[in-house]
């Protein structure tokens, strides 16, 4: 008998989407526990949260996500606003005792992280930030291969996310669909948006990151607003690039951008060690390049790992279709959903937790004021 | 307001779950003016009918596919058991006035195909087969192509479907999952596995087949029986190839095997024209590749293409991500049960119907008569 | 002290410049007893001829090739000229007891390359036909993986050479550059061009093909002859596909066309065994890819082998720069020379000879047989 | 008729190889005014010198730099010895009339390079340093697409310069093939000798370079002296990574190592317009990556330019084999020494001269500086 877990899913943009659709699938395809019930979802618009609702088969619909907050109906509360929500939000539901998955990044700076990580830990509710890119079957392989000594010790790991959406001028900012270019909505640009990715997948792996230089650049220096209908500085950052020292001695590059033409969403990967070498990239996502030196030297090479198979070991594939059948975006979702049923189970709670989060956070920090600066900064 | 299209599916392996989970999902991401209801799953087992509608949400189960035709309340009848059944099943469905899906291929042989075609078109019903991979977006992009004049005259079309999996000679033959092994269910070996497959694309694109030249071979011959227990001869074609001329003047080859070392599922095709080419592959099935001789000389390449943009009229596509953000397999048979729906709103039947799916057994007849007479044959 | 061999080239079009430029580097790169020294290169164009000395540093200039054939200080005869005059040069040369080195295709047909293995055998003359991608190091390795049985049993041969130069209807047939679209000159088209080539890896790799059927086709039916100045019906294959079957029981398709748009030289092939796979491909004809069943299951997949090291074993490419630098075409020129001149000092005989390069030209007979008879035709 | 321009080459190790390679082959394939003569070869082994004299065909040999640089019949001095002779030689060279062409890097740093350029210009010597690079045909297009204004607005430049080589901490410093190791003969590590490769490709693409930041990693501290046989501290960078801004306003990142398990030469740039993006990789040599925003919205995507055409303006191209057939790395030299000889005869001298290379140097000495100091450093 599955125990159920009622969602009050807060935002229905495109991250609304994404979760409910892990939601409304994990069990098809999971041995689980528990099961997600679409209990609520709550937009300021109650149109939109209607349509959202009948389209999704959330069961009821709210306008206020204090009052979602505090239905006894709701076990977990699904944070999918704009970034300058996450932290109010975050703090209520916890006191009020729910569960609590936020989208990522956590929140504006680490300062509001660190009252959010407060916040879940002293009310022990299970919490998870949206890291999604962690359950890529390629990248948890990744991260397996590494775990297991397979690439010795680690010389290099460098990532990059570069997109190419904002490189019209005529872009305005602000509003539904474009706060991610608003400063007061997003906090920073490509460095909280797409760097974070980068730097949570890249902690994960590696472990922790010393200190760090960085430059950012605004390209388009202003922009309409969506909201006052005026011209206005652009507050976020267009651009990011930073050298980083991790704590195991490796040296790393991080760039981001949404001015690299050509490209919708290449984050891409590669980490050096002493025995073998491993790099991943989000638009072929189903692939794992790697490159063994203990192979026979006149085949050592790089292998395309197509992660499709079963038997095979690949994570989560056993799960989906048949060995050669890709997978894609939508699928990291559901296998985050999965791994956070069972760690309710299980009592091990499934990874980045607010707490790992911060620490992504921590590195943002560092990022932006060293690029302030222009001096390296430590991360603390 | 969105009129109910009750589902009884009959079968619930692998293509029993690729459509369960496409008719759980289409609605979430199409607007429709159907929605598909999962009301009854058929087995002859049980227990495992009934464990596959506690997991995928259908309402009832049956264990006589009789039963379930006779049953007021089901609408569509959808056929996802081994190939020997087509026939009867198809057919008693379209008697009782049913919609009538079926896997594909449509039947053992073009003379039970030419049956089916009559019941459906006397009983006037909807009716369709699963050639899933037309609506992969890539492949529908590169219909679009064709029939847009891109490529100009057709020269050349090649296509190859590549598996691994019966290499092993300690692997059976018959029974649930392994009845592709056993003539008996299957009718025939990769021919009408994967060639159909194979066949189905390039008419689609490239128009009919005029006549072919074949070879098949079954490497294994002999193989344990999961249902007798005994070591059988195998009455398979482990592999086949094929010659063939398209009315429309161009030449080509087609080949297909479960021998090849490396390949799970590595469907190809290309298509040469006078202006341009075309290729595709299933293990990347997210990307086309394209050639236009008309670009500027020093620029002329192959093309790439990330079939996931939005604005960019890739077909499918704005339903689902953003830009950069792959989808897989499983989206190809939302995409047929969508356009489908759509069919039945506007009266202009999505293809394959039965009659167009009737053309690839002509030809996979017209291949297998090839490989014994070792003629050339006319498809007719 | 190194031993001179007195080339005498005869032809100085394209493959006179690729064998030219050959015997000027093969010293500088491998350690040998031999030293090719350029003697001669006859044209019947004195201008032409003329030219060519200058520019490869020929001593001296013939007009006549019986004429260079009777001389005493040529030790070996380079024959570059078009197919149809293979046959009386190299049968002349060997009987003046030259050594003979022979341009691909050995001959117009096997008739001829009877009496041209006759006469060389009879004369027991150094002989050699220039199949040079066997010289390809990505393509020796493959040979070399496949003799050490790194593939176990082989299942499936596949081979394309894919060209798009003669699309244009405009182009006229005949003379100098274009004798290759004069049936005359040529013999045949894509066989006897470009099938000859991937026949012989293919014997040399897996052995001696049984029997096979084929299509031909002429798209352009007529062009304007540039020796006579009228439009004349065109005679050879624009495109030929065969399927085959080897001696060990193996199945192959065979492709080739001059229609096949943005493709300039795709020369590809691909070999499937019971343990591991292989494919190599002309336009990055520096790599290998490579798929190895052996390998632990998550990590199984295709290797791109950038076959360029040193102490890898890659053959060799010792002799060239430091791994990583790739070679290109005109290397495997040089590496067939250095072969040949080993094969002086160490008496055996560097392939393929005429004798091997005869078994190409019974394929090549066989096919254009089968595509005028449409029956399947033994190779004999 | 051909005027002779006499060759003293200084150094026979790989260096020396490459360019006596296509001092060779240079009027073999290209119609020039000038024809190089292998006059002298000078080693400070003699052995080696005349072993290197007789596999080239060097006409004396010399074990004295300065002997070769007095004699009347050398007409240009070619330095190919390590970093820490250039300075005196080409001072000496120039000082003598000698036309003098240098391996990079120019020079140990800024300031040695500064006396070299005056030295050549003031003796008004024709002079070059040799980036080979920027004439691999796929690069030279690379950089006419830039100066066409095909991309536009430049927004990002990317490079990595990738080998494994040195992982082993067996390997000694020092001594003939390991000079590279060793900071006294090498200056510094891969920012001499990998990075100072990139430099000039970036600058000649994307103008100068105004500021960066550095860091610098050795992570093998100490290695054997194959000198003096003692193990000593090593003083090169194993590692080094820099961020950048360019006068135009675009970002970069540079990095380079000697550590990345897989690659042993894989310099790949990248750069991102407004208009357009394109990347190079020297593993691929003969490819251009390529996007273009401009074309078809359905049909964007990135184009693997094989750059082998003739007819196609690719560049050299025309004087190598037929479109299709790939060149190699060597065949940079061959397109220098070409490019050099012809700007004797027009009096455009062919770059990067003296003066152009010494802008490499004071990025590499900014980068150096800003890894010491951990500050931005402007270049000057």
């Amino acid at each position: 008998m599955t125990k159920s877990l009622n969602i009050g899913l807060i935002g229905c943009g495109f991250m609304g989407r994404a979760h409910s659709n892990a939601y409304r699938k994990v069990n098809n395809f999971f041995e689980l526990a528990h099961r997600p019930v679409l209990k609520a979802v709550c937009a300021r618009n109650a149109d939109q949260a209607n349509a959202f609702a009948t389209r999704w088969g959330y069961e009821s619909v709210e306008t206020d996500w204090k009052k979602l907050i505090s239905r006894k109906d709701i076990d977990c509360v699904d944070i999918c606003v704009p970034n300058n929500l996450h932290h109010d939000i975050a703090i209520a539901a916890a006191k009020a005792g729910k569960t609590v998955l936020c989208e990522k990044p956590l929140s504006m700076d680490t300062k509001e992280g660190q009252k959010m990580v407060a916040a879940v830990e002293k009310a022990k509710v299970p919490n998870m930030v949206w890291y999604n890119y962690r359950r890529v079957p390629a990248v948890t392989l990744a991260k397996q291969l590494v775990d297991d000594g397979k690439l010795g010790r680690i010389f290099h790991y460098r990532a990059v996310f570069l997109q190419d959406w904002t490189i019209s001028a005529d872009l305005p900012q602000g509003g539904t669909a474009l706060w991610r270019l608003d400063a007061k909505s997003a906090g920073s640009g490509v460095t909280g948006d797409l760097l974070a990715h980068c730097i949570d997948t890249a902690l994960w792996i590696n472990g922790g990151i010393q200190s760090v230089t960085a430059m950012t650049e605004t390209f388009i220096k202003e922009r309409k607003h969506n909201l006052t209908g005026k011209v206005e500085k652009v507050g976020i950052d267009d651009a990011c690039a930073f050298l980083a020292r991790f704590n195991n001695g490796s040296l790393a590059t991080f760039e981001s951008t949404r001015y690299a033409r050509g490209h919708k969403a290449l984050y891409t990967f590669e980490v050096n060690g002493e025995k073998a070498s491993l790099k991943w990239d989000l638009q072929d996502l189903h692939r794992l390049q790697y490159f063994d030196h203990g192979d026979e030297s006149r085949l050592r090479a790089w292998k395309s790992i197509h992660v499709t198979d079963h038997g095979g070991e690949h994570p989560y594939m056993d799960k989906w279709w048949v060995p050669g059948l890709q997978i894609g975006y939508e699928h990291s979702f559901v296998h985050q959903v999965a791994d956070f049923l069972q760690g309710l189970e299980t009592r091990k709670p499934a990874g980045p937790t607010f707490r790992d989060a911060l620490e992504t956070q921590k590195v943002c920090d560092a990022v932006l004021a060293s690029a302030k600066t222009k001096q390296w900064v430590k991360v603390k």
